[in-house]
């Protein structure tokens, strides 16, 4: 349904905390996905709990679609308002509400931008690790929703293994509180990590309780190229063989590589065909122990070069360096898709070299960089929306590229989540029955289908076309 | 319904794997919890997924109750049979199906003995950390289904931590997998967080693969005694704020204390009101410097002796009196009862003085020892179910414990699962919507009810009696 009349939601909101000009409402047609807009009826930006209750008794009752929205970084279009409706921003719960240096935790609203919290308690020496590469300007609310990883995975695990409690407004307007300052908590099903990674479709999140640790009290950087990207990929196999588990080991193929060179200058060598860089972090003799292994083990595996970052700074241009990977290539052509096919550690060369094969055949431009460690990489594929045949090419690509994900004993989506994008492809994961689980859930608990309708769950399965094998 | 005859299922699992006389369905009426029994209508051991497929399809068309049981080490009556069925065994499911040393991984049947695991994966330089009190003899398993903790959750959390996938078989007889060997994976709902902890009522597990880490290359344990509770509880939230999370920080009190030195003449000190037993694992010069350091904070706060391990023999003697606890109390009355209230680390204190002034309350015996470094404590109940006059004294007083627990921003359970016995409870710490957002989920997944039925949903919600405040 759409939204009848404003007037019942500015009572709640207040005049100064709606927007539906056509320029505010166009403004919120979309998000950071290529190819997907549409506009919302409404966009509020409700100060507490009880007001989105109050927002939610109306929508349930009139049945219009509402959209929760950090700050619109999401990549699979899941925060697209794709059957129009209300789009909530968190703009006006943006505050750190407590930090618990007892219980190790902290406590926040969703609207906080993530790299102010982990700037925050490092200034008291505790540590929150997710790491999103779009930290800087997403929302914790949105890292939440989406279970956000991060170059710090491998070691330090994503977004859900730091959620302690949430506070969360239900499709029918009930505000509920689960978990708590708790390391134990078994009182029945674990529906805390049910909410976080469920997209906006069960609920909205409107407090939210992370589990901090001690801030590592050292870290060093290290570099390594490579002829080829089998050696790069045995370098990683080697490393975690050897018992390390690096802070982040982050991968760049030669087309990234030159990418950032011609985006920063920084000097990185245009003849590599692929480029690892590692981090180590905790006690300094363990850490320095740990990145001088790591070196060592990539020089064996034929590393061309090597280089240990000699001071912050230079660690810093360093990471990034990477952290510009997807601006640095979104400058060289209208339209950039980020994805973020994963397999298992094992198997990251062979799904490289699925990607190049798979690119040459649709003759698209893919680059690839990404979380080596965790298998988290992101095929980039630099493209013009405006050129329909090509597109179509780049579907036909990534559907492909999926697939070999899959047969790799991956998955469709590592960490940037379903949204309407990936929704026809989920089957392909988790199978007939697997969608069927997660409807009845989805059912069950949101029977007006009003969180983020049009997400996680398509109209229609992708049939697959494209036959593979031989990856 | 009860099964009306046992030649299907002989069919199913052979005649060697099916029991059905009167003395083996005893064997299988109770668990370790005290005062649940029930008997099953028949006991089989499936040899594989395809066969407890089979069953639960009989099952399902006859509306057969299906109760999976480990080894029977639950202690809130999970695996006790209440409505009849079939009791699901594992003992021909109990194999180590896969060590995968490049994605560092074990892939194993739900039958293994947890310490078996620990102990296999250890010889390869790998570790796995939960370490359930009960690992000796319970199995993966139950620890999955009851997301089971253990000595060492505050620095390396729980089982749920761990759970890469699952293959589980749903209510209707169908063979799913979710997950995968990934570190990131958000294709969909977290189906896997999900089943973690759902104790048997949402579908049979039958294959688990857990993610293991590398062995620590070191580990050192000491001991402090202490006059008083305040002065132990004040020495654990010293050391968490001086930014040390110790492998292991364990509580006794001085009934446990004197429990054990009656059992084992390990030479405890019979006077201390409490013990504190500190273990931390790592690299040799970190692993050192927190010991020393955790030994001098609490001297610091008064300890009155502490003493570090001078060997691994010294070390495992400290620790198998921790883990004696429950046997050495148990010895002195007919029945234990073990609970496992817990509540945020900075509120110990608080909650060991509740427990003993509610012990005194009701005059019955309550001892208390348990995880201090995550505030998951066992306050251990000595009785006898023979005498119902002081049984009601008893239950009592738990109820009163856990709502001593929940008033502190705890839980009814912190590792021990809900089970029948704690269901009528499980509201007190959910709240009605948390019951009926878990009802919803269990009547979308098992509508028919077959999967342990009774447990975690009571037929009715205790009524809260007791009036607490003041602690």
């Amino acid at each position: 349904m759409k939204v009848q009349s404003r007037k019942p939601f500015e009572a709640i909101v207040g005049t100064e905390n709606i927007k539906y000009s056509q320029a505010q409402l166009l403004a919120y047609s979309y998000d950071a996905t290529a190819n997907f807009q549409a506009k919302p009826d409404l966009v509020l930006s409700p100060r507490n709990s009880e007001e989105i209750s109050e927002i939610v008794k109306i929508c349930a009752k009139e049945q219009i679609p509402l959209v929760s929205r950090g700050s619109g970084t999401n990549l699979a279009a899941g925060t697209v308002p794709s059957q129009g409706g209300i789009i909530l921003l968190f703009n006006k719960m943006n505050r750190i509400l407590e930090l618990d240096e007892n219980n190790l935790t902290i406590t926040v609203q969703p609207g906080v931008i993530t790299q102010d919290i982990n700037a925050y308690v490092e200034q008291k020496g505790l540590f929150y690790p997710p790491d999103p590469s779009s930290m800087k300007i997403s929302t914790i609310g949105g890292n939440v929703s989406e279970n956000s990883g991060g170059l710090r995975g491998l070691k330090y695990g994503v977004t859900k293994d730091y959620v302690r409690a949430l506070t969360f407004v239900l499709p029918d307007g009930e505000i509920m509180k689960v978990g708590g300052k708790l390391a134990k908590d078994v009182a029945g099903y674990d529906l805390l990590s049910l909410l976080v990674g469920s997209e906006g479709t069960l609920g909205i999140i409107t407090e939210i309780t992370l589990k901090l640790i001690p801030l590592p009290a050292s870290k060093m950087t290290g570099v390594a190229y490579f002829n080829s990207l089998e050696d790069a990929a045995k370098t990683v196999s080697a490393i975690i063989s050897q018992k390390i588990i690096p802070a982040t080991l982050e991968f760049m193929d030669k087309g990234t590589i030159n990418a950032v060179e011609d985006f920063m200058s920084m000097g990185l060598p245009r003849e590599a065909e692929a480029m690892l860089l590692m981090e180590q972090d905790g006690d300094p003799e363990q850490v320095e122990r740990d990145i001088q292994q790591m070196i060592a083990i990539a020089k064996m595996e034929g590393a061309t070069s090597t280089a240990l970052a000699s001071s912050i700074e230079e660690a810093e241009l360093l990471k990034a360096g990477r952290r510009a990977a997807l601006s640095a290539l979104a400058r060289k052509r209208p339209t950039t898709i980020l994805e973020d096919a994963t397999v298992p550690r094992s198997e990251i060369a062979k799904m490289v070299r699925a990607i190049q094969e798979i690119a040459e055949k649709y003759k698209v431009q893919i680059n690839t960089f990404g979380h080596a460690g965790d298998g988290n990489l992101h095929p980039t594929c630099l493209t013009d929306v405006r050129d329909a045949e090509e597109m179509h090419r780049v579907e036909q690509a990534f559907e492909e590229i999926f697939l070999a994900a899959i047969e790799l004993g991956g998955t469709i989506t590592g960490e940037h989540g379903v949204g309407e994008m990936k929704a026809p492809y989920l089957e392909w994961k988790i199978g007939k029955s697997g969608i069927e689980l997660m409807k009845h859930i989805k059912q069950s608990i949101d029977p007006g289908n009003i969180m983020n309708p049009g997400k996680v769950f398509a109209k229609e399965t992708k049939m697959r076309l494209v036959i593979r094998g031989g990856h």
